[in-house]
């Protein structure tokens, strides 16, 4: 045991992404009503989240949870300051965001093969050249809409197990040939552990810089805030994660969900890591999410302890 | 964002010491046997677990639960190679501790003086006159006993809130001078974070080098793998843990209980550090000892998840 090093800078801000209402939702067979979304996303706003993914333009005979993503984009755009994000599986959907006026629209791709056909019916580079299509439609449309480039199953697969390195940098650095705003990486199946986030996560950034926007961790096999920190330490600063965990990986069904928002937040502000949110608040609505999904497994420690005693007036202060 | 350092060598390995036998089961209502208690040392032994807490020598009208430890610690010795630890509160129980020929025994302390006087009756100086006691006790006793001085509340306190790094730091100092042959750090309430593991981590080893042998790290609020995670990257290569995560802060009910052995042994072999556990064996202990614990909470993540098809090859060589 050594004193090996004093590098502990972390960033002095960070942004929690809110995927609770697209990753989460579509996840879960209990449909919440569009009133409720929208009560989500001004309670959320409320407590100081700022980028919200309010939906995904899929066909609603695949996810009728998400049927309403034109409605509840078009509320999340009334708040001045909320960044509202939507998923999009392909060209079809895009042009569903770029009319609809998101702030970002997010091309996920799978870089297991494997995965990418059985999910997507795809392989990784078509969905490459589906990101070219998309990139021409919205510089066509004169739209504002940010086009990000999620690389999923990018620490390992259910299906076809490792995931190269190589071909995880080489899809993102295809993804922003073909005109991709910026890329994140995304841990689908939960098989990432700190040290390789750490290893990936600053790969990623020599080849994208700061076009490398996010992380995605889920909870799996409970490593998500550890990689959080394993990735915030290397100068990642923006992270998806879900209000009480929900969502996550449909192929792991009893295990745990995204992150979860409210004990992320807990963790970037007890680091000294500002997030802009209200703990208190998001833990208010986390209950009244909850009790929108009766029966639902829900996850995340914060809500059972509570603050800290040492935390309390300093989360307020953020 | 931006690429900050490539600062990222874990220790080659690290031990997990298994305290669920003692902060595990001291803190739930459920009575476990002598023998079932045996039984879970022989398969932790067989898993490749070398360092187990095994008791407490306290007076068994406080901890009924603890009332076999010397038999235990009898039979714990007959294993080749481990090393079997017991908690004292005071000299009485470390000379049970001697005679019962533990290999450690681990006197704890509280950095919180408001704790400190509402668990163990005793100013935290007052503790540090105990350990000279002991100290001289073992030496007169000629045994090879060692003594562990564990900093308790070293991150906070559910009753008086902060505790200064500095009152840590003076604490740990005297409890070396008072002939602790090494001392260790406890989040006993869940207040840590990764960012203050490091840095108070990073200041025990300047004291102690060495002789900083452990973390402890409560689940209470989530954190229990991050806080390992950080503490990892300064060099700290010991962590307690608890099988299925029982235990845990008795000031915290429904909470997460201690880190989870099962979810440590994955994070530490995912990240490259050996720890000599055969996890598939830890599970099937796992599943064994929730038996005995019928109703009671029980926590972690990879028992429901499972390895990872990218690990499985793995775990078995480590």
């Amino acid at each position: 045991m050594s004193n090996k090093s004093d590098f502990s800078t972390l960033p002095a801000q960070a942004v929690i992404r809110e995927v609770g209402l697209r990753d989460g939702l579509q996840s879960i067979p209990t449909r919440v009503s569009t009133a409720h979304k929208c009560e989500w996303i001004t309670d959320a706003f409320a407590a100081g989240q700022r980028e919200i993914e309010v939906g995904s333009f899929v066909p609603p005979r695949l996810l009728p949870q998400m049927a309403d993503t034109a409605e509840v984009l078009a509320f999340a755009r009334t708040l001045p300051g909320l960044k509202a994000s939507v998923l999009v599986p392909n060209l079809k959907g895009a042009e569903r965001a770029i009319e609809g006026g998101a702030h970002l629209m997010i091309l996920p791709l799978s870089a297991s093969h494997a995965h990418s056909l059985a999910n997507l019916r795809k392989t990784p580079d078509e969905v490459v050249d589906e990101m070219k299509r998309i990139r021409a439609a919205r510089d066509a449309a004169g739209s504002q809409t940010l086009i990000e480039g999620g690389v999923g199953t990018a620490f390992g697969c259910t299906i076809q197990g490792e995931v190269k390195t190589s071909e995880v940098l080489r899809l993102m650095q295809a993804l922003l040939d073909a005109g991709a705003d910026r890329v994140s990486l995304a841990d689908t199946v939960g098989y990432a552990d700190p040290h390789s986030v750490r290893e990936l996560s600053e790969q990623a950034l020599k080849i994208a810089g700061d076009r490398f926007c996010c992380g995605h961790f889920h909870d799996t096999r409970g490593l998500a805030l550890a990689n959080v920190y394993a990735a915030l330490e290397v100068g990642v600063s923006r992270f998806d994660a879900s209000l009480a965990g929900i969502g996550g990986c449909p192929h792991a069904p009893g295990a745990s969900g995204n992150a979860a928002s409210e004990d992320l937040a807990f963790m970037l502000q007890a680091c000294g890591v500002r997030t802009g949110i209200h703990i208190e608040k998001l833990l208010a609505l986390r209950a009244k999410v909850v009790g929108w999904l009766p029966g639902e497994p829900t996850h995340g420690a914060l809500w059972r302890a509570g603050l800290p005693k040492t935390a309390q007036a300093a989360t307020a202060a953020h």
